[in-house]
């Protein structure tokens, strides 16, 4: 069996999101944004943790490898016509950086879909900065860091109600010993 | 061959969302929100022209279907536990409305995505009283009318695209002409 | 915050499975049938462990209770009209049970898309008793049981996957101390 | 506003297909073979017409002009590390390509997504070609050759649909005129 180690994929992945301007950080107040009113006392480093977590998965590697791949490749003229005019216009009926990030959200489940609409009209944060024009070509890039923010959310939110579970749970064990 | 015709799932959709107190024209309100800043001109009559056309694809008379007699029955406490609980709560990691309203959006393409999260998010117009559990239970009906606005605001930028492309066409055989 | 816990979700999509005749040994004969040439020494075992995991998550028990409580409904003749008459004949063109078994599938990223088509085409196994209509309404059970079958083959193979890329570190750090 | 034209992408799309050796013949070949058994009297002639008609649709365009981008590229031996070796290799775990074949049949509903899945299992006429890697790089075009087809096939029994229900009304009316 011949294949590409996941270690080099992890890598690409992270080294490329470094080198387009874009931290874990940045990444992470957007989870924060979206999530802060629904999970009291939430913290930045939970964020963090949620961000790296979908990062580990193979999927988001290669939506991230082939994304930032197209934006350089158009911000270096280097695609055919008309693809080139497309990617580096941010055309809007073209819709193919939308497609790549909604197999992000899915892999966390249908309950991040909106969040990652949301954020996307919003502009939060480093997503204004991306959409900006005069910061390079980041057609891909700019989508394709919403939907992380989106399904680091939805990974949050099951994590939490699992925690509320835990604790309802213990909460019954000790009313039983307490009688 | 044995079938349903299309016009029993089409009176059907139309006549549920009525009885449910939806109007097309709450519909076009929503797509009105959404592309008043895209379309310059756009009227209402317009954009109920779009949930009209929308409203004629059969998986969207489908979902529609689908949703509110689920929406219904747990209005009539007829299911079977904890559906019953999930959908008369609104249980916020159900997902399943959101994969339903997720199919009729992608019939307009993946540009219709976050306009779907974002009017989600919102809770614009009909949206809000929707939503508001003392209206009864619209677990899915909410999500399925909000993916009806952003399906149908997909057709209309679709459309505006093709007319501005005839405008230019005919200016350039006016210009030909005119040489 | 009030919800509906995991572990009652869980038991009811065990126990729904069962009473509409499902074992999980027949969703992991699935499994085999479809990577028994990809993965050497593949066994039962494996591919029943690969089908609890995906029985898991909650958008997979959520996806099972509300389809087959539609298929329960239909088999009872109570849903309204034209719906019953769509479940109950399985119109061809419905739609919504693929819509759900595709957000089954999508959990475990996009490589499990083919291998769902593929099941559903060929009616292998307990597909093809689903499928005859003497046995009941299984309009959605048996697309359901189509896409678990998937999730847990791609699971399976982002895990061998994994497995083999440990196994060809340990040699290179044997190669390593060996020099 | 700034944009670009639909028949560029259309060109483009049809000119990249030719140029990568897919002829419409060859893609209206494995629609026939999807729906010879399901509609009497069909014919290749309407399979081409069909094919045709989801051409003609902007985001089909798209992913097609992006994915034979990326191979291509692939083949000049153009793109980064690893993505160079996942999209020259067609590397089990990638699923972009899937992804965005995924986004083509889902304009056509949900009925044709196990249609994609059972053709790209089967690699039947010309996908078999495009899966031989002696014959270059198609990573994306086999998957996407395959989704046009399901795209197609799904239209196709959409069209056949309306004319039986079209037909059963004429008959209908005619039943009504003879009393």
């Amino acid at each position: 069996m011949q294949f590409v180690e996941s270690q080099k994929t992890y890598n690409a992945a992270l080294q490329l999101l470094a080198q387009r301007g874009v931290r874990i950080q940045d990444i992470a107040e957007i989870v924060f944004f979206l999530q802060e009113n629904y999970i009291s006392g939430l913290t930045m480093d939970r964020c963090e943790e949620s961000v790296h977590a979908v990062l580990q998965k193979r999927e988001v590697q290669n939506a991230l490898i082939t994304g930032i791949q197209l934006d350089m490749l158009a911000e270096q003229n280097q695609l055919i016509s008309p693809l080139q005019e497309i990617i580096a216009s941010d055309e809007s009926l073209y819709g193919i950086d939308e497609v790549m990030s909604f197999a992000i959200v899915n892999l966390y489940g249908s309950i991040g879909f909106t969040n990652y609409g949301y954020v996307d009209k919003l502009k939060h944060g480093i997503l204004e900065k991306l959409n900006d024009k005069r910061n390079g070509v980041h057609t891909f890039l700019d989508d394709l860091v919403g939907a992380i923010a989106a399904a680091a959310s939805s990974r949050l939110a099951h994590r939490v109600r699992r925690e509320a579970e835990e604790r309802l749970q213990m909460q019954r064990e000790f009313n039983l010993t307490a009688k």
